[in-house]
């Protein structure tokens, strides 16, 4: 698998360019190809441009509006909602969270449940807009049902990341952006690519059968909760899958559980559904909602510092913080460009024709 | 190991009539055994009457202060910090979550940082009194460093447990309550009791090894944060475990990481300690912030019917929601009594005569 590294900012104009041809406004292509082309500098290649044609086809099928009219009612001082009117979550995220942090600035902390939207990409992104205001982030959301609960047999939740950072002085920001399935699709999907197998515990066959199988999900099969067995605590991976799950559709008004409406293509959407598109849950804290923030912000400095020479395990050079590695990665991408695998650039290519646009980077 | 079975109202007074004497006033020996007595109630036996041994140990010590001048200083609002003057967390914790749910009535969602405290037993305690007002609770603290990072090998963080409650219409509420370690201590202490080896994924020994001694821990081993390996996402349970730890400590002014003033017997307070004593983070959001009262919890309702009849996994009778299985051990345990085990109930019986009370369940 050879790679060829584009620079963002091309692959960003690029994307824009699209989605403005797919009636998008220019402000929010913007925003989105900002969102996607924060994924790739991030090192998350599956939540970057490869997922973009993902978006087209739910544009082309309605289930994604590229003219919403959003509207934001406040109903407490710290809490509101974001009716997205079918947006992609790549836009009505990250305005969500501009929402939260206005309420943050005036009460401490802000939180917007957002109902009727679609995939938001990268869970950091939203979050990671409070570290500008000196805020921490909160960002969750729920996904296509792929993940069986502790103890059953069939796919109810999406892989549901949640994403808490926190700002610190001379430092690093933390930032932990998870999902709460032991594997997200895309590591299965980079192991079918390999011709590797799987190990176990990161998912079942469709009769709830142990394998080792990477293209198990497109055969029935499901993904297993954090922790993987009851021996090792998937019971808490399901409790915190159902945690996004619930703040992102039931508090929202947005769908939930297995009534998700699917970004993958290999899965349909169930009749009956309760709710309205897929949810979302931003918001912030103050950082000095407790003390004074330069305290806060030393001893979170000193908190990194001391957890990076944590003794490291053989073979591990040193404990990485939560953020780092996105972080590196980011710096490198920037500077050299982002690796494009050459069939995924051939895919990029072919949107491109159909678009009439050159792809010339 | 046989056991008898002792109403909860004996327990609790018995343990209330013993913190009286130790100094605590009528109000919070009475505090404190309520919580004491609802994770026995809830089955969670390690962090009931078998750790009032260690509470006195530290009362004696002079780490928990029978009679703290508690101070809260409202800072947003919908923030505030709680110096616990040393308080047990029993009571800090608790008195900190009515100043939370205080705030969240006025802007829909209050938080407080309570630094300079103690061990506040179960987490669910204090995050469910929320429930009674509709809301949704959440509670962390920090504990014992026990936990190495991942990618480590040292103890750096506790087991730091967190809840999160969601009430529900006619349905139970659901309650995670889940340490962010793969499995806890007191599991390892009921293996060593059983005589029992602990499985691969729980445990280093103290120059990062596997183990199945399930006494490692008291030989410089260490607890694996869930996800146990870097192939199962230990990743995530040490960033679930430091979000916590930062939550609990660096926000609040208190402890972190290795420097938290341990519980268990076996470890030693570190030196130059950077902040006082241990930190908790509670608070709480209205259930109505986003829409309607009524229609959260009609969905949360579906929510939990709906998992409820996941097709279960060969051998499982159903899927458990969070919460579930600690509501059916209380209500038995409420009308048969405790299952005290007969070491422990000899180990009351010794207090008890220590205190010069008797002991007549």
């Amino acid at each position: 698998m050879g790679f060829t590294r584009i620079k963002a900012d091309f692959l960003k104009d690029w994307v824009e360019t699209i989605l403005v041809q797919e009636g998008f406004s220019q402000e929010h292509a913007n925003l989105s190809a900002d969102v996607l082309l924060m994924a790739d500098l991030r090192g998350i290649d599956s939540h970057g441009v490869a997922r973009l044609e993902g978006y087209i086809r739910l544009i082309r099928s309605g289930q994604i509006n590229p003219k919403p009219n959003m509207v934001f009612t406040q109903r407490k001082k710290s809490m509101g909602l974001l009716n997205a009117d079918s947006a992609i979550g790549l836009v009505s995220a990250p305005l969500a969270m501009l929402k939260a942090i206005e309420m943050g600035k005036e009460v401490g902390s802000g939180w917007v449940g957002i109902s009727n939207s679609n995939h938001f990409g990268i869970a950091a992104y939203h979050a990671m807009l409070a570290l500008e205001h000196s805020m921490i982030g909160l960002a969750m959301t729920n996904a296509s049902p792929l993940v069986t609960p502790a103890g059953g047999s069939e796919r109810m939740l999406g892989t549901n990341p949640l994403c808490i950072c926190i700002p610190a002085a001379e430092e690093l920001p933390f930032v932990l952006d998870m999902a709460t399935s032991a594997a997200a699709n895309g590591k299965l999907e980079i192991a079918d690519r390999l011709g590797k197998s799987i190990p176990r515990g990161w998912a079942l066959d469709n009769s709830g059968g142990e394998t080792n199988d990477p293209t198990i999900l497109k055969q029935g099969g499901m993904l297993l909760p954090l922790g993987s067995d009851s021996e090792h605590g998937a019971h808490k991976g399901f409790g915190l899958g159902a945690w996004v799950d619930i703040f992102s559709g039931v508090l929202s008004g947005a769908n939930y559980g297995p009534w998700v409406p699917p970004f993958v293509q290999f899965l349909h959407a169930q009749n009956d559904q309760p709710g309205l598109g897929i949810g979302h849950f931003v918001g912030c804290w103050e950082l000095d909602g407790f003390r004074d923030i330069q305290a806060v912000k030393k001893d979170m400095d000193q908190w990194i510092r001391r957890f990076k020479t944590t003794v490291p395990a053989s073979g591990i050079e040193r404990v990485m913080i939560p953020g780092e590695p996105e972080y590196f990665e980011h710096k490198k991408r920037a500077s050299l460009g982002i690796p494009i695998e050459n069939s995924l650039l051939q895919h990029l290519k072919l949107i491109s024709d159909q678009y009439s646009i050159p792809f010339n980077p």
